[in-house]
Order: C-alpha cells, then sequence, then structure tokens
C-alpha cells in the first residue's frame, strides 16, 4: 500500500510545536504534524473545583474545540447548536486523564490548570496532535507557576504523548491522515509517556473485530514511532529560556 | 486483596439475562450482573438516517441512561439539566460500535436499530453489561424481524460481550463493582467475541501510566472470564422459542 | 362495551405492590397495575430548597420520566431534546401535591423528600398507577429515617391513592388502558385518601362538553373503586418488616 | 370573611372584555378583571401540524406568558431561562383544550388558530380570564374567516368561560384575588359553557384533602357565578359589527 | 416622495406617554408611537450583580420582549425556542446603554433598576419608541425612591429620547414606520439627550455605503424632531403628582 | 496622552494580512493588528437559506468566535454554555452587513458565503480588525469561484474595511488597544470603502453623552487612518498570484 503522501507505514509526519502561540496564556504551543494544526493553550486559575475543595490536590481538566473551517467541508460551530458534541467531549476526557496521569497533583497544590486545545486545521490525528502539543503547554505553565514561586518543581513524573494506529488491508499502518483514518478497519489511539508505558488504549473496530496479535503489533509500532515525538517535545521545552 | 463479594481474582458475577422484559419492543431484555441491573430494549424502525438513504444498508445506533436512583446517592435526571453527559454519550458510541461490528448492515437493509439501555440499578460495569445483554435483546429484534420475513437469516458474524477489567496494587481484576472501580489504578472496558477477537479495548490509567505487560494480563484476564458471558448469552437465546 | 381485557365497566386491573425495587433508595417499590408497570424511588435528602430555610418545614418533591421503549412505538429520550416536555412537568407537579396533601411537613423537619416515577411499561394510567405506588415508597422512606431516629412518627394524615375514571359513549369506565384512553369522550384523575376525601380531581372533555351528572358518577366510580387500591398498599406495608 | 376588596363570597370582579386590541391578529380582545389583565390574541394560519395532514380537520392551539412585571415582584423573562417553566406548558394546555371542546374541527379545515394569551397584570386568576377572553378572541377571528369566505358559519358549539372558586376556612369563595389564592386549602379552575355543563375540572387540596360536599359547592357556586361572564362575552361580540 | 401616513419628510408619528401602565411596578408607561405601542416598566431591587458588588455603584440594565403578535404576521415566541435572539440581545444592549449614559450611577448607590420594555404592536420604531418611553419610566421609578428616601435626588443628567431616520431614494425620511423602513437604503437610530448631545449613533447602509454628506443631514434631522419628544417626556412627567 | 504603545493619536498599530492561512478554505487570511490577531475563513456553498429561495441572489453571513485563552484571563468556552452571548451575535450581524453592503448579490447566483472570524488573541478592536481581514478572504473566495467559471467576475463595488476611535480624555484616538477602549468615554467603530464612503457608524457614550463635534473629528481621524488598511489589504490581493 502507498500512503497519500508517500510515507512507510512506520512512519510519523513531520511534527513541530512552536512554544508561545497564545502570548496571555501561562503556558501554550502550536502544534503541526502535517496538514493538522493545533493550538494549545493552558490556563491556570487559583483554587479547584467545588468537588475537590480542602484536599491540597490541584486538578487539569482539558477542553477541545475545532475552528468551523478546520476541515475540508465546513463544519457549523458548536456553540449554535447549543449542545456540546459527544465526540468533543470524549475527546476533552481523553485528553484531561492522559495529562494528570503524568501529574503529580499533590504536589501542585489548590490549583486548576484548563487546556484548550483548538484545532485549527484537521487531516486526522487531532486528538493525538493536541495530547502531544499539550504536554508541552502544560511544562511551561508549571515552569511560569515554578518561576512565580507557587509550586518547588515541575511536577511531571514522565513526558506524554499519542498517536494513532491503522488497521487497513491487513497492514499495520502509523499515524493516519484522514483519508487514511476513513479508510481504517481498525484504530486506535495509543497514549504512552517516554519511559515506555502506556496511559491510555483505546482501538475500536468498526468495521469488525480485530485479533489479538494485531492489537500486539500496533503497540509495537506505537512505541517505536512515539519516540520521534519525545525528542521534537523535548527540543521546544530547549527553547524555553529563549521566550 | 479480598474482594468486597469474596470473589477470586478472576471471578465474574453471577449473570443472568432474562428475556421479553419490555414487552413492547421487538427485542428486550433484562440482564442482571450482581447487584448491576440493566433493561435493554431494540427498537425496529422502517429507514435509516438521512445521510445513509439510497446505500441498501441499514443502522444501528444505541442511547443510554441511568434512573436519578439506580445509584448509591441520587443521581440529578439528565432530562433536567438540559444537556446531555459527555460519559452518557460516550458509553452510547461504544455500545452502538460495539454492536455494529458483528451486525452484516447490507443485509439488514434500509431498517435502523434503536437499542435502549437504561440501567436500573448500578454498581460498577454498567456499560459492559449493557453490552452484553444489548446482544440478546439484538438477536431477538433479529428474530421477530426474520419472523416477519422482513430479513432471510440472521445477519450477525459472531456474538459480542463485554466485561471489564483493573489493576489494583498491582493485581488484575475481573468484573469490577463500583468499589473496587473506585479504587483501580487503571481500568479497561473489552469488548469481545466468541470467536475470540476482540471489537473495543479501553484501558485507562488515571493515576498512573501502566505497563505492557500488565495489559497482556489484562486482555488474557478478559477473554478466558467472558466464556462465561457467551455460555449465559446462548441460554438466553434458547428461551426465545418459549415466549 | 366490552373491555379488551374483559373487565367489568367498573373493575380495575390487576395491581399489586413490590417494595425493595431499587436497594440504594431509601424508600422503593415496583407497582404493576395490568400492563403498566412504575418504578418509585424515594430519596432522602438533608436541607430544603434556598426559599424554605430557616422556617423548620420539610419538603416533597416528585420527577416523572418513561423509558422510550415503554411505549408501544419508541418515544425519544427526553434528555435528548434539551427540554423537559410539558406533560412529564405537569405528571410531576400532580404527584408532587398529591403526596404533600397528607405529608406534615412540619413534623418532617428541614428534609427533602424526592419521589422518582418512572414508567418502565405504558398501558395507560401512569400517572394514577405512579401516585399509587409512590405512596408506599414515601412510607418506606419515613420508615427508614423513624428507624434512623430523624422523625419520631409516620408524619401522614391519610394513605393516598390515585385513578383513572373515563366516559366513553356515555358509559362511566373505571381503570382506563391505553386504548380505553385513546377513545375516552372525557377523562378523569382522581386522587383520594383513605378517609373517603379527595385531594386531586382533574377531569376533560377534550371531545366537548360533559354534564354534572357525568362528574357525580364519575366520582362515585373512583371512591368506590380505590378501596382495592388501599387494601394493595396496606399488604405491602405490611411486608415491610420482611425486608 | 371580608374580602380584601369587599366582594361577597360569590361575587365575581368587574370583568370587562374590548374587542380590537392587538390590530394586526384575525381576533383579539384586552381582558380585565379586577386588577388582572391579559390580551389575547388569535393568529390563523393555513394548513396543521403534520401528524394531523390530509385528515380535513382543523387545530385551535394556544400560548401563554407573563410579562416580567406583571407581578408584584419582578418575574424572569422565560425566554432567558432556555426553557418553558411546567407552570406556563401547563396553562397552555388548558386553554387549548378548554378552547378546542367547542369548536367543530371539522368544519374549520386545515387550518390552525394559535391563541396568545399575555399577562399585563396579573391579581390572581390569569388562566380563567384568559379562557374568558381567549373565547371572545376566537370568535372574532372565526368571524374574520367567515367574512373571508374561508368558512361557512362559526364553528362553535357553546361559549366557553371560566373561573375560580376556593375553600378558605371553610368557606366556598369566587373567583380569588392573588392574596386569596395565596391563603386558600384548596382551590379549583372551572371551564363551564353557557348550556351549563363543564369542559373541564381542576381541584387541588394542596394544604390538604377536601370532601365531596364541598366539591358540590365549589361547582354550584362557579355554575351561579360564570353567568356574568357569559353575559359580558355576548355583550363584546355585539360590539364586532362597530369595529 | 409621499409618505404611507402622509406625513412630511421631516415630521414624526403622534407620540403620548401613560404613566402608571403597569401598577406593580415602580416605574411604567405605555408609549404609543403611530400604531408603535410598548410597555415600559422599571424594577428596583437591593444590590449590584456580583462583579460590581462593594464599589458603592448602581446598575440600570433592560430587556426587550416582543409578543408574538404585536407584528403584522405572527412571530414565534422567544421562550419557546430555547435561546434569545440576536436582534432582542442587541436593543437590550441598546437601550441599557443609553440609560446609563444620562443615570450618575454613584449616587444612585448598590441599587439595580432593570427596565422591560415590551412591545405590544410594532409598527417600525420599536427600540427607538423603547428608549424614548424607558427615559419617563425610569424617572418615575428613581422619583419613587427619592419618595422612599433612598435616594437624595434624582440622579439624571439630561433625558434621554431616541428617533430613526433613514435614507429613501435619496431623501432624508424621520422616524421610520415599518413599511418605510424595510424599503430604507441605509437607516440609523439616534439617541440624544435634551442638551443637544448624543448618546448612540448607529448607522447602517445594507443595500450599500452611504456618504459623511448624508450623514450630516440624518444627524440634523434627527436631532430638530428629538424636540417634540422631549416635551411629551416633560409633559407626562408633569402628570407623576396626579397618580 | 501617551499611549501604551508609544503611537500617534492618529495612527494606526501595525497591520499585516496573510493570505491561505487555512488551506481548506475557498478564501482565508491571518489577519494581525498589533497583538490583535484574527483568523478569517470564507466557505462556499451552494444554495441560499429558505426565505430566499428561488430569487436568483446569493447570500452572504457571518459568525464570530473567540477561542477561550484569547484574552488576557479566560473567557468560557462560548460552546459550554448551550447560548451564544448577545456581544457575539452582535458582532456577527454587523460583519455580515458590512461585507454585504459591497457585494453584488445578484451578480453572485444563488450561492451563499459563511465568513468565520475567529480571534485567535484580543488586544482590542477584534470586531473592526475581523472585517477588514474578512474583505480579503472573501475576495479570495470569489476569484476562487471566477477561476471555477461559477461567475464571470468578482461581484464587489468597493473594499471594505474597519477601524475604531475613542474619546479618551477629550481626545480622539484612533484604533484603541484593550487598555485604551477600558478607559475611553465614547467609543465608535466605523466601516468604510476605498471610495470614501460610510457603511456602518457605530457610536457609543457609555460614560455620558458626546457633541456633534467630536461625532466629526472622529469621523475625519478614521476616514484619514483607513487609508493604509486599504493599501495593506491591495498588497495582500497583490500576493494571490503566488498561492
Amino acid at each position: 500500500m502507498i500512503r497519500p503522501d508517500g510515507r512507510a507505514a512506520d512512519e510519523l509526519r513531520p511534527t513541530t510545536i512552536t512554544l508561545g502561540a497564545q502570548t496571555f496564556a501561562e503556558g501554550s504551543v502550536l502544534i503541526e504534524s502535517g496538514q493538522t494544526r493545533v493550538l494549545c493553550a493552558v490556563s491556570v486559575e487559583e483554587g479547584v473545583p467545588q468537588f475537590m475543595r480542602g484536599a491540597g490536590r490541584g486538578w487539569v481538566t482539558a477542553e477541545y474545540g475545532m475552528l468551523p473551517r478546520s476541515t475540508v467541508t465546513r463544519n457549523p460551530r458548536e456553540s449554535k447548536s447549543g449542545r456540546p458534541r459527544g465526540r468533543s467531549q470524549e475527546i476533552e476526557r481523553l485528553i484531561g486523564r492522559s495529562l494528570r496521569a503524568v501529574v503529580d497533583l499533590e504536589k501542585l497544590g489548590e490549583i486548576t490548570l484548563t487546556v484548550d486545545c483548538d484545532v485549527l486545521q484537521a487531516d486526522g490525528g487531532t486528538r493525538t496532535t493536541a495530547i502531544t502539543g499539550a504536554y508541552v503547554a502544560l511544562y511551561q505553565a508549571l515552569d511560569t507557576l515554578k518561576k512565580r514561586n507557587k509550586i518547588r518543581s515541575i511536577p511531571l513524573s514522565a513526558a506524554v504523548a499519542a498517536t494513532s494506529v491503522g488497521l487497513i488491508d491487513g497492514q499495520v499502518i502509523l499515524d493516519l491522515c484522514y483519508e487514511e483514518d476513513f479508510r481504517a478497519d481498525a484504530d486506535f489511539n495509543l497514549v504512552l509517556t517516554d519511559a515506555g508505558e502506556l496511559v491510555e488504549v483505546q482501538g475500536t473496530g468498526e468495521r469488525g473485530p480485530f485479533s489479538r496479535d494485531a492489537l500486539d503489533q500496533v503497540l509495537e509500532t506505537a512505541i517505536a514511532g512515539a519516540a520521534r515525538l519525545f525528542e521534537e517535545q523535548r527540543r521546544a521545552i530547549g527553547t524555553l529560556s529563549q521566550l
């Protein structure tokens, strides 16, 4: 199978992360992965939601949106329909859980970090790209808190990044673009740490079941492929001192 | 670790499926798994949603709800808040995908099957219990269609059932009750076919990452445990002729 | 006129009330009246709504819902439309008023009792069946409060039950099933106490007016018929000690 | 008991109906009953709702609203809350049913009449005042249709009017103002025809049950009192030719 | 150009303001301008919105609505759609700003004045008519506060009134009725003080741009025309002592 | 008065317009004006809204949104509240009217152009910046339609751009940043054509009225200042052939 952009089956799209994309935010990045582009901004707020007060622990939550013309055909604006889409809510919950898995909420203290991921352009993999970028924006926000002496150290136990894998005609394909995602027999979103562990595994066989063997190959491909994402995250974080 | 109800780590809760729970529906069951009880009803409607018309294929969709006092403390009624909960929508999408994976939509023809899963009592595992029960209600609805000569054969490629697995203090625990779910370091929902394949894998490490080894054990435990669910599904389907 | 199920004009449907239908609730019953089945659960909450605080009086409120496939053809889920139906709100208000008429709110103290009535199957008379069942669930919840020493005695001044009556082709018909309700020239919902008094009278002549004479016969038929409902309530309450 | 405005127990408030209150409407009145003032406008639209099409019958429906400062303290605007109030919907349904009971929908043909009742000032009895006024506005709209040769005769079988009755400290009181309504042990809304028949009976004992005897007195008081309302309706209709 | 009602190009419609139109309100008027009729009621509430507390300043806010049959064809009720119309919100914001421009909020103290403008009949110019009437209702409410010794003097720096001007086929036309508004190439809403100053200028050329010269003529016409509105406001305020 | 960024009173912020910012859109730009940054995308759709069908004329409509962290403190996401903000709707209506004033809708034919303006960063003047950018995106979309032979020529009668002016302590200040906007005694949004005409004039004196003289100076300052915006629009359009 020849991929639309000529990549090898196990090859990621070129991915770059640029810090400081929304100046007013405590942390922000623009992440570009092929034609997919996502703005991630982290906002710091004193205090935590009602049900968590007094426990001394912080909170990390995420919201996700797509600009109407981020897609090939225009998508109605979510604010006009009067109700959030199920897909958006599912992605928001995924991003929030993925980041919380590596944040030490005790050390954060009673602070809420809200991560806004807004898709400027969508060519597949917006949720995984959002997670990979959000980690760097979160790092910057925590670094800001540290510089303001709100926290003593960056309370992160590992870096977290995400990618997708698909099964297409029996082949395992890494980092699907929209056209590939549409054709996939099964697709997987994997959230991983740079210590080689898993944070989220979501696999769906909409056109039929898949075997355990296939799942094993999917995991291997994702773990190998994610290395490049962690590198780019480290490179971006390295530019923090230049802002 | 001793489980609240004394089960072995790899032991399912007693599960029974009773056909015909909502007389007016084309297919319906009450599924009870420990203290969790879910009503599943399948409604048949001629035609398919707008965007699918004319293609000759059918559609299976699901809705999910909880009665306000299905839970230990009362849960506000979703219809009062003016907007569906993200959790409910996520579960509805999961149930729908899981069933569609084993239905031959071409053979179904332009018919929509709506699967309503309503939780009467919730003690953990409501989404997996709903899927296991919904499959049987779906079978009954398809059997009704066959008897009415709307379809020639039951267009199902396999049976589908679901269960949960958790990691608690390093142990792999099958079919979590609410108390266990609350304590789990990571939890997994697995949707499987009776042919030993996977339809959905959802694993989440909210308190931190988990290893690939742990995921392997989780999959084995789920596959072994699901055998009992397929048996109970077959037993319930066997009572169809007695209705 | 021969009734669809062969009953006499002044004959109730067989009605049974089963206590403990939703284990986690302070009070709960499943009431079955012919093919109509309603789950009633009473939840106890400390405190009263804002506008009542500090007066030392309690509050009883009700909510009502129908499962989508409780009806012969599927009814869209109320939570999906983003707004409660007028009919549901009307019924909720009726159930709440009916119960409050026999509860001594002073003796209850600043406690809120929320009564959830959810229709599992609907064959006419769901609102009257809900009231008859809700009274027993309320009794159980008050009994629970008494056992927990929150109240000294059960603050109920009478039992309350409800039934419907219709005028069909000039005949007075008790306890309408759906098919009869649909054909009725006028229909009445009557809420009564076991002391022979009235709590609510709602009579509607949608196909035209009705005479005072007809109303008199309707009242007599309802009062006579309700005796059997009060008996079944007493029987169910008698099983409380066995739970 | 001395009434706040010195009326006898069985005395209506002075009531006047003025035709043509909203010039653009096919029928409209301003009805004033004591301090209560309601604008009723009837709009004619070709066609009927989807579910009634092709049957050759017309439809009459009603909507009800209160201006924010119709009341002693300001009432938030319903359009701001995003959801209609249960009370408003209940009243709308009552007005619609009351009018349909005297309209021959077959003779109307596939036309929809929408009756808007908007309360300019509220001092009790807004729903009954609305019905009494709406009947006259409806008459004018039908007269307009007749003049336009859309219908041959006015398809009304009787006049319809409504009033309230309350039980206060054992006394039967006709046509309650707000202060009396607030104090009533039980209150009743009665919709009647000028042929002495009943269209709707709604009686509620929120502070406790009431006896059948009391209900009998309530009905007599309402029937006697309504005579004056039918007179005023006739007088107003008599001015139609002067518009 | 001959105007539909025969007015000169720079002639206002006959305008009358009647005080005390909604008895329960602290200030209220019915303003009639040609066929346009608007009820304005001002409600006084202790305290200010959350974000303003503690600053010792008051607040003036406005809400605007149209009765469904105020218009030539019926307009759906805003409360039914679940969301306020953009047009209504725009008008509410305009009325609020216009009044706040002449109120000394410091002298008012922490009091909120809510101005409800409800259109009973609409024949163009409802927003400008509402502002002209609202000023008088506001005056009455402030007078009420003064009589209750809540404020020492009426904290108003000038009278405020509004009118519309249109460009039709190159002509400048004052105070457009609906038919004229519909035909206008450009239309302007001007809010003015009786000291000859401007509070709001809103000019829109939907069918194409307009020149600065045209704008100059529009302003002159509006300022000259508004004199009559200030006169009628003074006359109405002069009747305050007679209420 | 020294401005926060050292500009002269009648000096615009540096403004650049970059074409092709959202690849999938028929027309799109990123416009940057000082720290304010807005993405404008124009989507082409066959057909027009229901009420315009069959007349052979096209339609141009606009939507406006702000990313949650475009502002100094985070702004809740509009899609979460279930209702659009009044401010957003007002701006959408302004952008739509401004563009329609220069489009020949007859020549466009039955095509709908939807203009999405999304604010990535907000430092005052987002609505005027959006209009200036939207014109260029619209030009590109029309150019695309011309290249596809859907229209014969670009149906635009003039270029349209917008800027704001404020009165601060008696001084006339062009193109306000957020800090200046906050302090202004009166502020104006002016939409102008490159032929020196006006499309929209919106002036508001929230802290008190302003004189006609002041308005004259405001208009002169805006007209002079806008020249630079038309230049940048022409420069950006000049790069179309390079895309």
